[in-house]
């Protein structure tokens, strides 16, 4: 129906999930998934919530980045890692790298907040800015790599990465069984390619929604346009999905993903208040935006036994999006 | 040493805590231990966090709500129950007697925040209004029971109650097995003297502590004085903690209690800033004071496995003590 584009060169398969599982099992937590009544009633579905703000370094990253990073050779490994990231996968990468024991430099721009430069150097990274713009990252980070001749973990397309990533559906179809749709945000797709590959394996008939910020729905015009559409630098209070898909994830949405659902900013700010609320959990915007999209769409998972992802907890607690500024 | 006072008629026995257990495992969530390596690390101790904020209406106070509730004759239960509370055993008495469907009233001041008004409706309980007084609230109180000839169920200083209390330290000793010490905050002391009565029977070694604000330090200077001193109306962030404690809950801390550490407003505001961010969990003022009082007297817990009793995690997300009013 939809012109797809050629798979890449290196599309990871479930035996590289298995793979990813064994090696990152003593650097992750087995995250536990929280039901919730009270949502329960509100949807007419039954939610099973997989907690990765638990996760070590505060998201589902640590995974993909401790399966780059612990997959490594031990001669690429002592020239170390590098990537570009002001969010969670800066962070994931310099807590793995910081187990493994070897060099992790993260790239980013002067402008982010302190508190993010300083967590990623609290797990033993170093971080070298750069301007806030695209071409100026891509200079400094091409100087880092040149200069360290690290290895490049691009924050999800990037096959370790989504293999590592791919490991979070697995745990939650083996605590919870039988599930009749999952859903998870959507960013550059790091998370909803991960739960494809192994749903697609271990339970096929598992409907894989994904869930956008209607201020940066490019995943969803791409879904629809049936070729990536890139957008410059959405807004959204959803900070984590800001970032286009690439050929790696777009592989998997764009076979995989049943509907990509959106939320509007209030949507995501509502379901981000009554989550901290009634299930007193700390977590990102971001994590809002599935909760956001079933409210809004009863019919579609209403009688269903639901997995929802919680991706993040690493928010400014100074800055929470109800607080008047 | 210090002259106790006669043991109160009914103290309970572990043989109460046992048919509490029985008696409100329907209703009561069997809450999870959680861990920080960064917390352990902080305070050289092993920490495990007994998360009651994850309990049913927030709190750790459904476990004895629950126990007086479901322990009442059919008889009894046909006249409901009544309580005078504005925080969390108002709200936990609504959610027993609402999955029983008894009748429930709680006399509440005119002032308390609406929101917890409509929390303890929301469960099905009838909020009865007085002013601001200790003589309005006994004299409402009064009429209600006139009325109604409703069982009334005080807060802590009852013997259903504190057996309920007891079966939290119950759960956290089979899961986490042995333990050097428990620390839990004091305010009237239920859930403490619950702790009490769980350890003195089933690990008399382990050392029980509680944790107090400095603002409220009147349980403190009553275990130093050897009797019961309350003060009037105290002011503290942890406004689950400015009750005194009472005969029955005097009974336990009395006796068992090894030492009441305290903590200033900030070290409080700071200790609950850091778990919400370490943890990503939400919890009360109240719960952080365990753990303020842990940071500042590291000799007492380093290298011990401590549990810490997180109360509960009903807190207004629009009035969070770091934001400047």
């Amino acid at each position: 129906m939809t012109a797809l584009t050629a798979p890449p060169a290196a599309v990871p398969t479930f035996d590289d999930v298995l793979a990813a599982h064994d090696r990152i099992r003593p650097y992750i937590h087995r995250t536990p998934v929280l039901t919730s009544e009270t949502f329960d009633r509100m949807t007419g579905a039954r939610l099973f919530f997989k907690c990765e703000n638990f996760q070590k370094a505060g998201a589902f990253k640590a995974r993909g980045a401790s399966n780059a990073v612990f997959g490594l050779s031990d001669e690429q490994a002592a020239r170390g890692v590098a990537t570009h990231s002001s969010g969670n996968h800066g962070l994931s990468l310099s807590y793995a790298a910081g187990r493994r024991g070897i060099a992790c430099t993260v790239v980013m721009p002067r402008t982010a907040p302190r508190a993010k430069k300083e967590a990623v150097m609290g797990y033993g990274g170093r971080v070298v800015e750069c301007e806030p713009s695209t071409s100026s990252r891509e200079a400094v980070f091409a100087e880092v790599v040149a200069e360290t001749g690290a290895d490049f973990v691009h924050p999800y397309n990037d096959p370790r990465v989504i293999a590592g990533q791919a490991t979070c559906a697995k745990e939650l179809l083996e605590d919870i069984g039988s599930l009749d749709a999952v859903i998870a945000p959507i960013g550059g797709g790091g998370m909803v390619s991960g739960t494809c590959l192994t749903l697609s394996t271990l339970s096929p008939r598992t409907a894989i929604y994904a869930a956008e910020p209607a201020n940066a729905d490019d995943a969803c015009r791409s879904l629809k346009a049936g070729h990536i559409i890139a957008d410059d630098a959405p807004q959204t209070v959803a900070d984590g999905l800001k970032v286009p898909l690439k050929e790696y994830t777009w592989h998997f949405v764009s076979r995989y993903v049943t509907d990509i659902l959106l939320a509007t900013e209030q949507e995501i700010i509502d379901a981000m208040y009554l989550t901290w609320q009634r299930m007193k959990i700390v977590m990102e915007p971001s994590c809002a935006v599935p909760l956001a999209t079933i409210l809004k769409n009863p019919a579609v998972f209403a009688g269903k036994r639901v997995g929802v992802i919680i991706t993040g907890g690493n928010v400014d607690l100074d800055r929470l999006p109800w607080m008047t500024p």
